[in-house]
């Protein structure tokens, strides 16, 4: 098997059925993004009822595109998919990624033939199958995309999703909270290019030092095992394996016309691995997420800071739930911050709630960093309690202090990790954006509640514990 | 014991410790909501040191007010509390609400000892405690209010909550998704009245129809166990008992100072009442959300229409997982369809994937709700998987597309929920946010996520089966 390292360098990309309809999704979701990441080869529309496509020179066929073409984005009907492929290998065209859907998925026979029928196609004219039924390749590196708004910049997490719209999901998801991609591959069917293939080049990828996948099933389970257990060895390998209950596995089938497979067996062959399975996309971007930014604590003890006393003994239940302890703050660390915090509406046990935002911080963050004895701290805000929208001077004094809050404590160098306590209101929605946006900006783990915090923690602290003899 | 009604009609309102200060906690959260709310009875700040606040005319004690008092905010330091105790009772006070802190939750025994001193010579005097510890009365109804984003209208679910944050978080939370509220107390350490008086009152309240509450702990179990099921029989009683962990009990010591005792009692004790016991906020909300706008489904057999496969296949699980079944959609249907809705991208099965929003929705929404073999239709928005944020044009088609679907499908009567597949760029949460506001509007129930929906929809249903016996 040859890497597949040269199918994210494309010379050029033809989109067949691109148009300047305003909903046409070939020219929505991949050429215009193409133009805006700066992708330098040459970008080719393909349709024979349009002369230009976006500002660009189109064709009536691949066969009419002048000088090579490496990569062609199939966005045309499913019937009309063997001709172009039959185009595509007489022009020599290396990768040949099917976002057409409506093959073995739909559980038509003769669709599922036809997918059969263009693997072989391919197979004979040495050009590979992405697909069909998913969004292809995003490499920002390179420039190549799947959606407008994903980020630019290159990072180190290589994600696979067997579902489109996972991953969208996933690195929408994990890019609103700082997670840079090496690359992400949207696979579909998985008619040819598949999730061994895609996991054993990961494994092997200078570029990747994380590894996320969306698996709905398989048809080698046996190399899949092998390959996984490769790939965990080298690098923290996050799973999500989806389709479980019955109706799942029905909607699974549906969905890209997968062997979902008894949900047992895939859970210990993913366990064996040393891959970490999680049940959804929150919690592989809550683990992305720490895996990319949470320094690693010595041990799970925790310190929450919080405002609120309702949300602080939520905290310590969600940080025990979560795997993380809270050891009780020393009486003299209570006195000194007494000393600065007021008594009325502050609990200094830990959690320590200091009962409201505008006290100097500058002692008490320093009290806090100073005590040698906890492996973290969380930071827990939650903007539904302090409603002030109406009084826009101190919305913006509260902004303030959190971002100032923030870089004091990062100032520190202790392993700090920011959490939401429930966003619901309009207001909070704004400000879970705004201190978000914050912690990106200082590369600070960021989770929408403590509980996914503690989960995402203890799970990385664990991984490091059972890997701490990996290279 | 005299029933509570009277503390919810005040004739005036004290407010001691209310200053023009920037961030007076005593002016932001009730003084100024009084003003907005249109509170018609005479607002009284007490400030030795204003001659004014917030334009209203400032007295240096309670007992300098001209004519009577019958409610006496108190936010003060704790230390100066006994002495306007007993100028309330000298006054003819009948309500004192402590919003100050710092009493048996800090653990120090002088100040435990204070405030049961304040609880006798209150009792002496005649005089009820709220508090300390805690936010006091909404009562929009009477335009009483200590949050100044609450909704100004009333509603019928009557919330207690031992914590002050989440009386604010549930009711914030809940208002957004459209719950309105008869009456709300936050009654903190529940000195004088308890979590079983406001249980009696609200079970007797013609206003309040659904009854919500946050309970950290009792001082009497025997009593709340007979106040509980007496609500229950009458009302749906939905229950937050935190403080479970370890260090949550501590948390909750030092929060209220409430005796959080043993969780698997606690479990009990709620089970056998007829009440309902949700871990946390998010679920209470979800729960006030589906009684108070689901229409109640015969059975559980529900349709989901989402977009996007992975979801989908999410939802399918999720379903099954929250408590309902997804009965696979007659071929006929599908032959029906398949008619409207494009083959490619589109899973015609159950969930429901038409494949893109730019569909003749009126004929797909017509051969669903025709359909008389499903107990509701859960429809499915997931805005990340349509990242179009940088093309106006189609943001605002698809802003449209949703509120004509939601429309035409209320039209057919049809019990239906909202639920949003994760919401995480900006972009996502301004589209939440918006179907939200266009839910509210129809007074459609919104969920968070479809298994949130799932989950409250099957405990609506349960509930409904177990007291079909109810007036």
């Amino acid at each position: 098997m040859t890497s597949l390292e040269y199918i994210f360098h494309p010379r050029s990309i033809a989109l067949v059925g691109a148009s300047d309809n305003a909903f046409n999704p070939a020219t929505i979701m991949f050429l215009e993004p193409l133009k805006k990441f700066g992708y330098t080869g040459d970008i080719f529309p393909v349709n024979p009822n349009a002369s230009t496509v976006s500002g660009l020179t189109a064709y009536p066929t691949v066969r009419d595109i002048p000088g090579p073409v490496d990569h062609v984005i199939c966005a045309i009907p499913a019937s009309s998919t063997r001709q172009l492929l039959e185009d595509c290998i007489a022009k020599g065209v290396k990768v040949f990624h099917m976002y057409t859907s409506g093959f073995s998925e739909i559980g038509v026979h003769d669709m599922g033939r036809l997918q059969d029928e263009l693997v072989q196609i391919a197979r004979k004219g040495g050009i590979r199958i992405i697909g069909p039924n998913c969004m292809g390749l995003y490499y920002p590196k390179l420039g190549i995309s799947f959606c407008p708004t994903f980020p630019e910049e290159s990072g180190s997490v290589g994600l696979i999703a067997q579902s489109g719209s996972y991953s969208l999901l996933v690195t929408i998801g994990a890019a609103s909270r700082g997670v840079r991609f090496s690359k992400v591959v949207s696979y579909g069917n998985a008619s040819d290019i598949n999730e061994c293939d895609l996991l054993e080049y990961l494994a092997d990828d200078p570029e990747t030092d994380i590894i996320a996948g969306y698996i709905e099933g398989t048809s080698d389970g046996h190399r899949l095992k092998k390959v996984l257990a490769e790939a965990a060895g080298k690098k923290p390998v996050i799973l999500v394996k989806k389709g479980g209950t019955a109706a799942g596995t029905r909607g699974a089938s549906s969905h890209t016309g997968a062997l979902a497979g008894d949900d047992k067996v895939w859970d210990a062959l993913i366990r064996q691995s040393g891959a970490i399975r999680v049940p959804d996309l929150e919690q592989m971007i809550d683990l992305l997420v720490t895996f990319q930014f949470m320094p690693l604590p010595q041990g799970k003890d925790a310190v929450v800071i919080g405002i609120g006393g309702g949300p602080s003994v939520r905290a310590a239940d969600d940080c025990e739930r979560g795997g993380l302890k809270l050891p009780p703050i020393p009486e003299d660390m209570v006195a000194e911050l007494r000393r600065y915090a007021p008594t009325a509406g502050s609990m200094l046990r830990n959690p320590v709630d200091v009962g409201k935002m505008h006290i100097d911080w500058d002692p008490v963050i320093k009290t806090f960093t100073d005590w040698g004895q906890t492996d973290m701290f969380i930071w827990q805000i939650a903007p539904d309690i302090e409603p002030f929208e109406e009084n826009s001077f101190i919305r913006q004094f509260c902004i303030d202090q959190r971002a100032r809050f923030l870089q004091e404590f990062i100032k520190s160098g202790k392993p700090l990790a920011v959490a939401v306590h429930t966003a619901e209101s309009r207001f909070a929605l704004s400000i879970l954006d705004i201190t978000r946006n914050e912690c990106v900006k200082h590369k600070v783990p960021f989770y929408t509640s403590v509980y996914s915090a503690a989960r995402a923690i203890s799970q990385f602290i664990d991984w490091n514990r059972r890997h701490s003899g990996l290279p």
